[in-house]
C-alpha cells in the first residue's frame, strides 16, 4: 500500500520540529530531508541534516521539475526532492514534510490527498512564554517574533489548504491528535 | 561549587552529537550554544541552535577576546562565547563543548582543568558502516570521508591535549564511560 504524505506547518516557536520527530517515531514515518544551497555547519552531515547542493545543482533541479516545493530564505534555497519522497511513498512508507505555507500550497497541488496539518500555539500568552523562554532576547525582539507568528497564522488561514488545525497545548496531546488524524485518513474514515 | 567544563571531540561520523545530548541529560549539564556568522535555516532559532551574528559582530568578539575558541569553516565563523560558559560554570553547572581539535587546544590553554575527551569509532569497518549507512553517497565519497576521519584521529593524537579516549562502540556504553570520567574528575580521584 502506498504511504501517506503528511505536511506539518506552523508559526515559529510552536514546536514543529519536536512534534514532527515524535510523530515520526510513533507512526514509523520518514522525515523528509531538505535540499539546500546553504553552507553546512561542522556538525551537519550531507544526507542526514540536509542534502547540501551548489546553487547550480539546485537551479538545475528547479529547471528539471525535480522539486516538490522550494523557497528562498535568507539568500539560500531550500526544497524537497520529489523523487525521494515518491520512492518512500511507493515503498509504503509515510513521509512527513515540515514546511512553510507557500511550500504546502505547492505540495497540495501535486498531492491532493496529502494530510495537511497546521500546528497552532495554545494561546497568545503561551506563545509569548515560549518565545521568551528559549533565548536571551530583548523585549522588542520577542514582541516582533510574536507579531510574526500571528501574521504567519493569518497567512495560513488565508491559504485555504489546511484541513486540520491542531493546537500544540502539550506535546503528547498534539502528537496523539495527529496520530488519530493519520489513522482516520488511512482507513478512509475522513469525512471531517 | 564551580561546574566542570567538558570538551568532546571526535572524527566525523563517530556520533559526537548523540553522545553529547545523552551525556547532558545524564549529568544535567548544559550544552554550549555556538555563535556563527552562517545564515540560519528556516527551522533554526537564534539562541537555541546558534547565536547568529553578523561578520562585524563576530570580528568584534574576536578583537575583544570574548571567544573561548573559534574557527572558520566553509567561509563562516563558529565560536564559543566565553562569558556564557563562565556564567554557567560559576553557577555550578557543567558545560559541554562539542568542538574540533583546534578549538579544544584553545580551551585547554584557558581552562587547564577542563575534561578533554576524544571519541573514537570502534574500528575501521564500523566507521565505514556508519559513513555508508547515513546517506546515499557513492563509494568515492565514503572512501574520502573514511580517510578524513582517520586523518582527524591522527591530528587529535598529535595535539597532545586529549586526556581521555573513549571508544563509541555503543551509545550507552560510551556515555557510561564518560559519566564515570566526569565523576572521577569531580571527586578528585583522577590519577589516570
Amino acid at each position: 500500500m502506498q504511504g501517506k504524505l503528511i505536511v506539518i506547518s506552523g508559526p515559529s516557536g510552536v514546536g514543529k520540529s519536536t512534534v514532527t520527530k515524535k510523530l515520526a517515531e510513533r507512526i514509523g514515518a520518514v522525515i523528509s530531508i531538505s535540499a539546500t544551497t546553504r553552507e553546512p555547519s561542522p556538525k551537519e552531515k550531507h544526507g542526514r541534516d540536509y542534502y547540501f547542493l551548489t546553487r547550480e545543482e539546485f537551479e538545475k533541479l528547479i529547471a528539471d521539475g525535480k522539486l516538490l516545493e522550494y523557497a528562498e530564505y535568507m539568500g539560500n534555497y531550500y526544497g524537497t526532492l520529489a523523487d525521494t519522497v515518491k520512492e518512500h511513498l511507493s515503498a509504503g512508507r509515510d513521509v512527513i514534510l515540515e514546511i512553510e505555507v507557500q511550500g504546502a500550497k505547492e505540495v497540495e497541488k501535486k498531492f491532493p490527498d496529502a494530510i495537511i496539518i497546521y500546528l497552532l500555539p495554545p494561546d497568545d500568552n503561551e506563545l509569548i512564554a515560549r518565545l521568551t523562554g528559549r533565548a536571551r532576547d530583548d523585549e522588542a525582539t520577542i514582541r516582533r517574533r510574536f507579531e510574526n507568528a500571528k501574521a504567519e497564522v493569518a497567512q495560513a488561514k488565508a491559504a485555504g489548504i489546511y484541513k486540520y488545525w491542531v493546537v500544540n497545548d502539550n506535546l503528547d496531546n498534539a502528537v496523539d491528535k495527529i496520530v488519530r488524524i493519520v489513522h482516520k485518513e488511512k482507513t478512509g474514515d475522513n469525512e471531517k
